[in-house]
């Protein structure tokens, strides 16, 4: 584990002040955008995405990092990938970390440019448009889910939390390191699904229970809504069918990453 | 919010200290153990709370949680039920809370008294098997995902995280206030489902696709395992069949909570 050490101390130090003011920074959601950069923390969050086309920036570890032999390992790629590494205490990388356990790392690197107008559907497409979703943990657990389904993208509706935010980054486990996670408004949504041919279905506790598959379209988007508050006003407004899961009873209901997996499951392409 | 300030001064602060020991105290699995007591902390899994037949031994309240409407008729339903209601600081609310927001709220209640000798099975049933999952978040999950599709109950093996553990009780969204979340030895899983006549099965990554509904036996256990490590080998000397999900490609994985909510939903009874 050298990096930093490599260089004259005070390098080293400038190096230092600079990564740990900047991994601070990008605790914001704003300077995330101003910079085009995000961390990813945690062993497996940063495993993938040194195996992802991601051009990392630099890596902050603490010494917890090489208490397993998988973040030893993981040590020595950052060291031999060559990536500028700091050493920090616990408390420093605490400070820095917007996970519970960031597990001795944290890696800066560049947020991946993707739009609406390089997305390029298969004939039989799905899509996941998240539409107001809050909570990190599930807007990572969708877009995890998207890509292992098979989506082509996950679009992110206004409201919803920012899919570089660190927590979301970990609870994807990589996953939109290669899946495109795409914020747009209700504009740019609806005129994208209608070019491309694309029918807008919403999940909701109340709706029908998905067909067969068969019967879904060829290319088909699923809106899922708000933990609280289900799909927005605009999204009702815009859906053409609404699809629900029968439950065991009135009083239940499911994780929203949970049913968004289930239906676009049964719904595949 | 009266309650404790019914009481004299002097009683309040006796009430006032004693649930700020006995809170502080259940944080951990054995005090919980030997109490039977547990804690639930937010404004929903309150209302669950409330809403089940469990009997609550307290509240410690905030001033946070009367900054909403739902939060003001949460503390209103309280008082009308004459529960011993503690008004804290913020400060010392965290500190007794596992989970980041508490919302101004946490109550005390009993555990339910549940076993495998009690569980009464319907001709055709469900059984969720949680083996050795760690994280709280995704055990919480598990249970409301068996809930809500209509399980007879989730079985914990050996390993598995306590369920009245904080954050799994938030993450249930009140589900095992109702539906039954048992700790079990694979022994004792093993005898119960034998003697009951459940199939056994585990969802394992390398497993087939899941048959149709009308292939699946009358009454299955599917065991779903530990986030990291999959399936235990106890666990994998017992099942009949393993079952995973065709995924978009070989690297993605799915969330242990959406995999299961998936499969179970595909083998329904």
């Amino acid at each position: 584990v050298q990096g930093s050490k490599s260089h004259s101390s005070h390098h080293s130090t400038r190096i230092c002040v600079k990564l740990l003011t900047l991994a601070r920074d990008l605790r914001r959601r704003k300077a995330r955008e101003r910079r085009s950069l995000f961390i990813a923390e945690g062993v497996r969050a940063v495993e993938e995405l040194l195996a992802s086309p991601l051009q990392v920036h630099g890596t902050l570890i603490s010494p917890h990092l090489c208490q397993t032999p998988r973040g030893v390992a993981l040590a020595e790629l950052l060291a031999d990938r060559g990536i500028t590494t700091l050493e920090v205490s616990e408390t420093e990388l605490a400070e820095v970390a917007e996970t519970e356990s960031p597990q001795g790392v944290v890696v800066i690197a560049a947020i991946p440019e993707r739009s609406l107008e390089s997305l390029v559907l298969p004939p039989t497409a799905r899509i996941l448009v998240a539409d107001g979703i809050q909570d990190p943990g599930n807007l990572g657990t969708l877009i995890r889910t998207a890509a292992a389904l098979g989506c082509s993208a996950t679009l992110l509706t206004p409201g919803t939390v920012d899919p570089w935010n660190a927590k979301v980054v970990r609870a994807a486990a990589g996953a939109h390191f290669a899946h495109p996670a795409i914020g747009v408004t209700w504009d740019q949504a609806g005129a994208f699904l209608q070019g491309e041919a694309v029918q807008l279905w919403g999940a909701d506790a109340a709706g029908d229970p998905p067909p067969e598959r068969s019967a879904a379209p060829e290319r088909l988007a699923l809106a899922v809504g708000n933990e609280g508050n289900g799909l927005s006003a605009e999204a009702r407004s815009r859906v053409s069918r609404l699809v629900g899961l029968p439950l065991a009873s009135a009083v239940e209901s499911l994780n929203v990453g949970v049913a968004a997996g289930i239906l676009l499951y049964e719904l595949r392409g």
